[in-house]
C-alpha cells in the first residue's frame, strides 16, 4: 500500500482533534484513501500548551521550513486561522508542491480568488469541505452532487454559536449578555465572540457558498449584514406572539436582477426547517433544480465534527478526488458557466421586523409609520408594549409591508433621530 | 474538451428526466466532468409510448447490442428496474467495457456482491447514487465525506410513496385504501403499490445503506419488515394521542451484540426530525462518530430529483471520481475494515405499539396482558377504544415496554389466536 505523509500547522482545537482522528483511526483513513496516511508533522507555535491528544515523540515542531523541505509530504493541512498567517502557509506549501486542506473561511472569503489563481498555475489542489457547516458535507453535496442542478436559493443557519444563543435566549428569557457568557462557558462562544456575533464569521461563509453554488465573486464585506447583538429577550417574545422563531440567516437567492446575498436575524416561521434548527447545530436549505428542495442538518462547529470534515477533505486529496473535483470547478476562476452577478445590495427586497424604544406620545406612532410610508414601506402589524417599570416609556414593534433593504435603511436611520426615539433600532428580516 | 458517449437503457420515468437534464443541461454537465457528455443511445422495448422529451432522430432504439459494440460509449445507465433483465444488461455492460450507473435498489439489494465482483473483475465501476433517496446525496454522504467516521446509527424514511400515505391519513383522517387510490391519481404511487407500502422497497434500500456504512452483507429478504398495509386512522389518531406520529423507518444500529436492521411503521415524537418529513420527501438521520448526528432531507423519488442523482453519478464516472470511491469503498467484497456482524433479528430489543380489535368481554385485558407478560413485555400504556357503532366490539391499544423481537411476534401470534380477538393486530414500533 502506498503511503502519504501529511503535515498539520495549526495545533490548536480543531488541529488536535484533526491528529488525534489521523492517529486513531489509520485503518479507516487508510482504507477509504487506498493508501496509508501518515501524520509526520505537526507545526505550531506553541509547544507546551496541553492538548487532549498525544503526539509520537518529534511530531510537534515550530519549524515549517522542515515540512516545506520533505518532498514525501504531499498534503498540507492548515488550521492556523485568520487572513495573514495562513495566507502565508498555504501559498508556501502549493509553492513547495504540496496540496492544502483548509478549515479557514475568512482567508477564502478574503483571499480565495489569488489563492485558487496559485493554487491552479501550480498544478496544486485547496479543499475546504470543513470551512463552512463544520462536519455537514455541504461543500461536496454543492460542488459534486448537485453539479448537475441550477441553485435556485440557499437559506443557512451556519453559526452555531449565534444559534445556541438565540435559541438559550428564546428558551429561558435570558439576557443576550447572560446567554453569551454562558456560552463562553461551555465553549461555545469565543473569549472575544465579536465576529460571530456581528455575522461577520456568517457572512464569509456566505460568500464561499455564493462562489461555489453561482460562480459569483463576491467580497464578503459587501454583503449587507446584521449582527445579533442588539436584539433582547422581547424581541425574541414578539417574534414568538407572531408565530416566528429568530435565527441568523444567510440567504443567497437567485433573482431576475441578480443574486441576492445578505445575512441577517430573521423571523423564520414555527414548524419551518430553519426554525427546527436549535442549539450549536447548523442547518442548510437548498432549492434546486431538478433536484427541488433538499435540507442538511449537523454541528457546524466544535472539534470532532469539523475533523471529520478535515480529514474527509485529506481523503479525497490523497485518493485523487480532489484534484479532478478542484480542476472542474475552477473556483474564482471567472471561466465557471455560469457567474451569476450580483444584485446591489440596496435593492434587495424583503419585509422587516423593526423595534424602536420611544419615549411615550401621542404622536409617536403617527410619526414612525409616515417616515416608513415615505421610504415605501407599509406596516403590516404594529405593536405598542409599554415599559412596565417607565411609564413614559414604551417599545413600537413593527412588521412591515415588502420594501428594499436601501429604503428600510434610510427610513430606519430618519426615524433614529426623531425626538421621541432613544438608541438604535433592532432590525431583523421576516422570512416565509 | 473531451468527449464521453453514454447510453440509456430503460425509457420510463425516471429515463426521460435522465435524457432530458442530459440534452437540456449540456454546457452544466460539461464542465463538471470536464468533458462533454453524448447521450449516443436510448434503448427501449417500447419505441412509441408518448415520453415528455423529445430525443433527437435516431437516438432511440431497441437495439442493446449497438450499444455494446460501440466502444466509444463509456458509459451505460440502466434504469430498466427489476431484478432479471436489468442484472443481464449491467452484466453485458460490463463485460463490453463499460461503467454502469443504475438507480436499481431492488437490483443491488438482490444481486449486489455478484454484480460488484463481476466489475472489479474486470476493472469497472458501478455507481448507484439514485438507488436509494433519490435526489438526497446520502451515498455520496455516507461512502465519502462521512468515511472517516464510525457510523453507529442510520434512521431513515426512505420511501416516498408511504410517507405521502401516512401523512394524508393523519391530515385528513382518511382511510388507507381512499389515500392509496389518491396517491395513485396524483402519480405518487404505482398501480400495483405491493413493494411500497408492504416495506420491501425500503428493506432493499435499508439492506444497500448496511453494507455501505456498516460493512454489513445482508440478504434483505431476511430483515424484519413490517409494511403499512394495515394501519387504520384509529392507530394514527391513537399515536397522536401519545405524542407521535407514525412513519415507516429503516433502522441500521450497532449494537453490542452485532448491527440491528429493521422496518416497521413507528411511533416518532413530535419535534422529531422524521416526524417533520411530510409528504413524499424522505429523511434520513445518521449518527457517526466524530461526526455526531447529521439529517438530510429531500424528495426521495420522481422524475426530476432522481435523475438529478442519475446525472451526478454520470458526471462521477466520467471524471474519474467513481473509479477511485469504487475502488477504496470495495463493496460485498467481505474485504472492507468492517465487516460488523448482523444481530439476530429475533433478538433486536425495542418497546412496541400493538393494536388487537376484540369483542368486549370483562378478562380481554387480562388475557392479554398475560400473554404479553408471558413473553416478557411489560405493558406502559393500555387503551380501550369502545367501536362507536358495535357496543360488543372494542380495541385495545398498548405500548410495551422493551423487549425483544422474537418474544413480541410469539406473543401476538399467541394472542390473535384467543377467541375473543378478531382478525390480525397491529404492529408497530416506538421510536425514541
Amino acid at each position: 500500500m502506498d503511503k502519504v505523509k501529511v503535515a498539520l500547522v495549526g495545533f490548536g482545537t480543531i488541529g488536535s482533534g484533526t491528529a488525534r482522528l489521523l492517529l486513531e483511526e489509520g485503518p479507516r483513513v487508510a482504507r477509504a484513501a487506498r493508501r496509508k496516511i501518515e501524520l509526520a508533522y505537526v507545526v505550531d507555535t506553541d509547544l507546551t500548551r496541553k492538548r487532549n491528544v498525544t503526539l509520537p515523540k518529534g511530531l510537534l515542531s515550530n519549524d515549517y521550513d522542515r515540512v516545506l523541505a520533505d518532498p514525501e509530504v504531499k498534503v498540507v493541512i492548515e488550521l492556523v486561522g485568520g487572513t495573514v498567517e495562513a495566507k502565508t502557509i498555504i501559498l508556501r506549501a502549493l509553492e513547495s508542491g504540496k496540496d492544502v486542506v483548509t478549515a479557514n473561511k475568512a482567508l477564502l472569503a478574503t483571499h480565495g480568488p489569488a489563492l485558487f489563481q496559485r493554487a491552479r498555475e501550480l498544478g496544486r489542489t485547496i479543499a475546504f469541505e470543513a470551512s463552512v457547516g463544520g462536519g455537514i458535507p455541504l461543500i461536496a453535496a454543492i460542488g459534486q452532487s448537485l453539479a448537475t442542478d441550477r441553485i435556485e436559493l440557499i437559506e443557512a443557519i451556519l453559526n452555531g454559536t449565534c444559534n445556541f444563543i438565540l435559541t438559550q435566549m428564546a428558551e429561558h428569557g435570558l439576557e443576550y449578555a447572560d446567554v453569551v457568557a454562558e456560552a463562553q462557558r461551555l465553549g461555545y462562544a469565543e473569549a472575544d465572540p465579536t465576529l460571530d456575533v456581528n455575522g461577520s464569521d456568517t457572512t464569509q461563509k456566505l460568500a464561499i457558498l455564493a462562489q461555489l453554488a453561482f460562480g459569483a465573486a463576491v467580497d464578503w464585506k459587501e454583503i449587507p449584514r446584521t449582527g445579533i447583538d442588539r436584539l433582547t429577550p422581547a424581541d425574541i417574545h414578539s417574534a414568538e406572539q407572531m408565530g416566528y422563531a429568530v435565527r441568523l440567516v444567510a440567504t443567497a437567492r437567485r433573482g431576475t436582477y441578480g443574486l441576492e446575498l445578505f445575512v441577517s436575524p430573521t423571523l423564520v416561521p414555527y414548524g419551518s426547517q430553519l426554525a427546527g434548527v436549535e442549539g450549536a447545530f447548523n442547518g442548510i436549505r437548498i432549492v434546486g433544480e431538478p433536484i427541488g428542495p433538499i435540507f442538511l442538518q449537523g454541528y457546524g462547529a466544535g472539534q470532532r465534527p469539523t475533523s471529520s470534515a478535515v480529514v474527509s477533505d485529506v481523503i479525497d486529496t490523497a485518493s485523487g478526488r480532489t484534484a479532478i473535483t478542484f480542476a472542474a470547478q475552477g473556483l474564482w476562476s471567472g471561466e465557471g458557466v455560469e457567474n451569476v452577478s450580483v444584485r446591489d445590495p440596496g435593492e434587495i427586497p424583503g419585509r422587516f421586523y423593526l423595534r424602536f424604544d420611544v419615549k411615550s406620545q401621542l404622536d409617536a406612532v403617527a410619526e414612525v409609520t409616515r417616515v416608513l410610508k415615505e421610504h415605501g414601506a407599509s406596516v403590516d402589524t404594529l405593536v405598542r408594549y409599554d415599559d412596565e417599570a417607565d411609564s413614559r416609556r414604551a417599545a413600537l414593534v413593527i412588521v412591515t409591508g415588502e420594501t428594499a433593504e436601501g429604503n428600510m435603511k434610510a427610513a430606519v436611520k430618519q426615524i433614529e433621530k426623531l425626538p421621541f426615539v432613544r438608541g438604535e433600532a433592532v432590525r431583523c428580516r421576516v422570512g416565509e
